[in-house]
């Protein structure tokens, strides 16, 4: 299969035209407009600009400079990355992509990059969704830009089975990773929706959360110790099951996202393959009766692996309701030992917080296939010339109920405002739900001017989102990373002297700015401690 | 009462005359030599080095230069301390101490610091024991030195039960800030040994483990979000739940033992206070095998609260057993449901895996209380003459088993080198149990040349002990933090690109190094990256 080089996944899993034709279906009452569809770019009718770099005779064979690879390497997979793609604007692609197989080589080509004075952006699945991996022209300094593609640097290289840990290469994506491990009996468990087409790198390095509700499912807390190559030498810290020895390295590089160094491989902590399952589906009249329940649930202490809550709009749109119930699904599961009682404890719970348990899991079913195909269908909707994304936070329980309703007032308000049509889609569900808080997610779906020009309307609705969520105290992102779409809100977000320390890091490992220059950082404000 | 200022807590809890003797009886047969008491220093009898500062009007009530506050934050609790206490050699002394009772008063005293050139440490609750809150004075580059005693900042001020989140004042001790919850039906449940005489800005600057075994154990993930003062101004991040928005400030500053700025208060995490309770424990032949049933249930999902192994020497010592088996110590907890099926699986899993499950919990409460009590009657070894220290660390499963013989063996035979005796004492248990490894911590008793003189024994056997677990993989700390003491063993451990980064964030947050000289980082070397 081949590589979408302007949306998601593989070409041939794009929704067919018979898929469209029933999205539109459902959509169009909601949106109240007809929808038609415009064709993918075709890379023949593509227009790069020239490559600026000149490969070295020694690198040679790490570097790519054709027009599909440059090009699939230029965005992320964002809704403004899509429209940008789908209307064939490539104009920031990079010079050139190089794809190391070893950490030599990545040495060898960061060496290059500082001596030659280009930028490099760290790559592993791509699946960015915050401006992360493109290099903006406007933040190059007229350097010229190399997209790194870890995905060669690949494979789960050594398994400790008594600990059950491994040692996995960096650009290992999911699947890849889960094979090489099912043989053992063993699991990293860490499901993102970008699964497929993202690398355990890129999980390290933007704090990626997977799709479990409760206990472990950031893949902070999956790390034994990291190995990274930063342009002032290799950062690598010491494989331990815990350590109160200073501040924990790891945790710096974690959420880095790319601009300290390069991530090369992992020792992570692994668990037994799930073998005992129970799970069930209750209706609720609210959304934020749902959500009451699903504390209840969090704060129980049986942390359920899926705990998570969908609006009435969420569940229609997904094909996991009729929306006219918000839905709570819960999954309980274990490697050894029956999970029903707990199963039977949630039920109750739930029942008592006035949930309608339902018998049947098949809303379950229907949203997690939904839920992996998304992105997929995210692309057909940028065909169809809706506006479309999501943007996600978390906040704790205390002002959740405000807090969502507020949000999702002021996104409405600016969809509207922005000429998005009367009546915009804005649905949300919880990601994850913590003892303290949630993770409150939110989809946008509404009509949009033609071609890039929904652009603008989208930065207009994204600022004042994410300015009523930096008002309303919560956080910028809770799991989609910052990159440079999210950096208004970080900036405030942000500790000024925590700042200031991530820009002396910066100076230190990377005084050239080699790295993801306008991530996390610009290069040329000084950020001052009040 | 009346705290101590030479030994741990409270001068009226200290082994009576009856406690001694029965404990010399003990030890007697197995060091094979007597052991007679010497008495407490009188703080008449102590000598202090004039007050080098000149307390500044505006601060006046905040500063105080009595003899026994000065010589009571001369040193932390750690034997090296308390032999030095118990000498009455007290010629380090802060030259006052600084006790605010609100953030802006240490905002004053860190800037008064700051232009008057002078160091500060940090003061909690005293318990370091890693010399981490003393000023020696070939660090101080001749400047005088302040002790800034958080305690008089302490309290809950803030309680959001929906959440169940408090916001906690630094120098709240734990039985204070458990005091406050416990009308709420709250409990932060984090029980470091030190409980009584530690508070939360301490745990916090250590990253302090708790006693429970399992799950939510150290202080690192209890945190919402902490407020701090630096040097260069005030530190504080979003109250949430969870957030992936850059690397994690508050990691940052976990760990960071007071060299980047004073912890003022926190947003903690809290649960709800168990009601439902399981205990037991087991017998083993081996050390080894008790590990291995610890590390099978550390792996099965049950997540025990306890689960504890005490090898041979340990439990006799404390008087859980009788020396003849290895012994594991296993217990659950919850708030809202019974724990009974998950204790019957547990029992199931230990007798598999070889244990002799014990119809009764005595050992158990024997070791909670002897627990509790251990460092008063560490101050009652160093009265003894002996040489008496802990020192823990954390490793592996694959590696553990060898990992401890050969820890133990290298300690005792530098022991033995060092004179202290033929047949010192090496004990050692697991504080931690995690799915990918534990956390060994290890005592040693043995008779030591008199007064002062053993501190030149122990540092060559802490050298060996160290270099032995630096050398085999572990950690250098993992839970008493690194201090003066573990400096040797955590630059070894630390990736150096890290420790460049601590030394640029040292550089901005603390240009004068006001802060804590000598604890994490050196001032005057400059390290390079390899």
């Amino acid at each position: 299969m081949r590589r979408s080089f302007w949306g998601w996944g593989y070409e041939e899993e794009a929704l067919n035209a018979g898929e469209r034709s029933k999205l539109a279906e459902r959509l169009t009452p909601l949106l109240g407009s007809g929808l038609s569809s415009a064709a993918p770019p075709s890379i023949d009718d593509i227009e790069l600009p020239p490559v600026g770099v000149t490969v070295p005779d020694a690198l040679a064979g790490v570097f790519d400079t054709t027009p599909t690879t440059r090009a699939g390497h230029c965005y992320g997979k964002s809704f403004r990355d899509v429209v940008r793609g789908l209307a064939g604007d490539f104009t920031a692609a990079p010079d050139a992509v190089a794809f190391p197989t070893s950490e030599g080589e990545v040495v060898s080509v960061l060496d290059w990059a500082e001596t030659e004075n280009v930028v490099i952006a760290p790559y592993g699945g791509g699946s960015s969704v915050t401006g992360g991996v493109e290099a903006p022209l406007d933040q190059r300094d007229g350097r010229p830009f190399v997209s790194l593609d870890l995905s060669r640097l690949s494979g789960v290289v050594d398994v400790d089975r008594t600990s059950r840990a491994a040692r996995i290469l960096a650009g290992t994506y999911g699947p890849a990773l889960e094979d090489a491990l099912r043989p053992e009996g063993l699991t990293l468990r860490h499901y993102p929706q970008s699964f497929e087409f993202s690398s355990l790198g890129g999980w390290l390095a933007t704090r990626s959360g997977g799709h479990y509700a409760t206990l472990h499912t950031h893949i902070d807390d999956f790390v034994e110790s990291i190995r990274a190559v930063t342009p002032s030498g290799v950062w690598e810290s010491r494989r331990l099951p815990g350590s109160g020895a200073g501040p924990s390295p790891d945790r710096l590089l974690l959420g880095s996202e790319g601009t300290l160094g390069v991530i090369t491989e992992a020792w992570m902590r692994l668990q037994d393959r799930p073998e005992h399952r129970s799970s069930f589906v209750a209706k609720f009249p609210t959304f934020a009766s749902a959500g009451a329940a699903a504390r209840t649930l969090a704060q129980s202490g049986l942390w359920p692996q899926n705990c998570r809550v969908l609006d009435e709009l969420e569940a229609l749109v997904n094909g996991a309701g009729d929306g006219t119930a918000a839905l709570l699904l819960v999954a309980f599961e274990s490697a050894h030992l029956s999970v029903d009682a707990q199963a039977t404890e949630a039920r109750e719970l739930v029942a008592d917080a006035g949930g309608s348990v339902q018998p049947s899991t098949r809303s379950a079913e229907t949203w997690r296939s939904s839920f992996l195909r998304a992105p997929y269908l995210r692309d057909a909707l940028v065909q169809f010339g809706l506006v479309n994304e999501t943007f996600e936070t978390a906040i704790t329980w205390d002002r959740f109920d405000e807090f969502v309703v507020r949000v999702r007032e002021a996104t409405a308000a600016a969809l509207i405002s922005a000429g998005c049509g009367p009546s915009p889609l804005v649905s949300c569900r919880l990601t994850h739900v913590y003892p303290d808080g949630a993770a409150p997610y939110f989809t946008i779906i509404a009509p949009g001017r033609p071609g890039t020009e929904r652009l603008a309307q989208w930065d207009e609705v994204k600022a004042a989102a994410m300015g009523a969520i930096a008002e309303l105290g919560g956080t910028v992102t809770h799991h989609h990373a910052v990159g440079r779409d999210h950096r208004p809100g970080y900036d405030r977000q942000v500790p000024p002297p925590f700042q200031a320390v991530l820009r002396a890091a910066k100076s230190t490992l990377d005084p050239s700015w080699v790295l993801n220059p306008g991530v996390l950082l610009d290069r040329r404000v000084t950020d001052a401690i009040p």
